[in-house]
């Protein structure tokens, strides 16, 4: 099974990296990181690269597309290239899905318009942008459309697509896998449990 | 604030990217990913690159230590280069940390003889090799070293780092900014919660 992530310098690693380590470890899984050009991409912060093993055009009909986001998705929203891919791949694919601002990019393609979806809690108002009804919920299920809201939620978005795509047995035994029993030490992950000062230091850290 | 994460061949990706994810946004945190030797390295089923951009050598006294995990490990439980680099390493910095498998190399620096620590549940009743007492918990602290279970765990161990070195406000409002509000949509994610059948898939795709 052909898994396509997009990567592009400015992405927000784990928002890949969370769904590519439950989406291998389906039976038959290959990850393709894939981009406009092959080749090392930067993240946002400039501390990390990852690769794009293959162009676009190498993986023209994925059947889960997984596209994350990160600053660099600004410069993405009127890339018709990228755009152009992700309307193509999504008419073939089985699952077209977004962690955090990946959705914008699946909004600026035009494949959420009329659809609940979900985004970073900083940018769920850019939504109704591109015809979507802004959802404040951790992953968000439309059909093939799903969409997790910031970063870390590509996990659990993950989790839910491997059921889907190979029933819930094999979805617990990944989630074992890589135990995946969080304790965070603060209950502070969403904007509905955070503090005031807690909202305003992180819209700095975002 | 240096932050050093020694990747190599054979690393689980989500082991150094979700303490990263949540260790760069620490104010004036640099994180580098260091190698023996620089250049890309790749993970263990092939399908991703991560890049290290400096060597051992060129961080000797970073403030943090994150030793992440993999099947890359065993073949660098008797390297010298390595192992040598995390003693010296260990010897000036403010916290020693591994995630998953990452324990493995820890102890067989020596840093772990006579303390509690944990790593990946597979791999708990190796610890004791090292002079270790294997503890089933997600995040292990004793003192400066501070030990994580597997793949997933390194998030928040990270959040208990961040908290540790900068205070709770400032880890509180890093959560926030990677949405760390998990919602797994099942509860299989330790030992103690999956069934013996679960235990068993899980053992293969581990």
């Amino acid at each position: 099974m052909d898994i396509a992530i997009p990567i592009f310098d400015g992405i927000t690693a784990l928002d890949a990296i969370g769904p590519y380590e439950v989406l291998s470890r389906l039976p038959e899984a290959h990850v393709h990181f894939i981009a406009k050009g092959p080749g090392p991409k930067r993240t946002g912060n400039g501390m990390l690269t990852l690769t794009a093993d293959e162009a676009l055009s190498d993986v023209p009909h994925p059947e889960v597309i997984v596209v994350p986001g990160g600053y660099g998705t600004r410069a993405l929203m009127s890339d018709e290239e990228l755009l152009g891919w992700l309307r193509s791949a999504d008419e073939t694919s089985r699952w077209t899905t977004s962690v955090c601002t990946g959705a914008l990019l699946l909004g600026a393609a035009g494949l959420l318009d009329g659809l609940e979806a979900t985004t970073h809690w900083r940018l769920l108002d850019k939504l109704p942008e591109f015809g979507a009804t802004p959802v404040a919920r951790r992953v968000v299920e439309q059909g093939k459309i799903i969409t997790a809201a910031g970063v870390s939620s590509g996990i659990d978005m993950a989790l839910t697509l491997a059921a889907r795509v190979a029933g819930e047995e094999v979805a617990r035994a990944i989630q074992l896998a890589i135990e995946y029993d969080p304790e965070p030490p603060f209950d502070s992950g969403s904007t509905a449990k955070a503090s005031p000062e807690t909202l305003e230091l992180a819209d700095r850290l975002t």
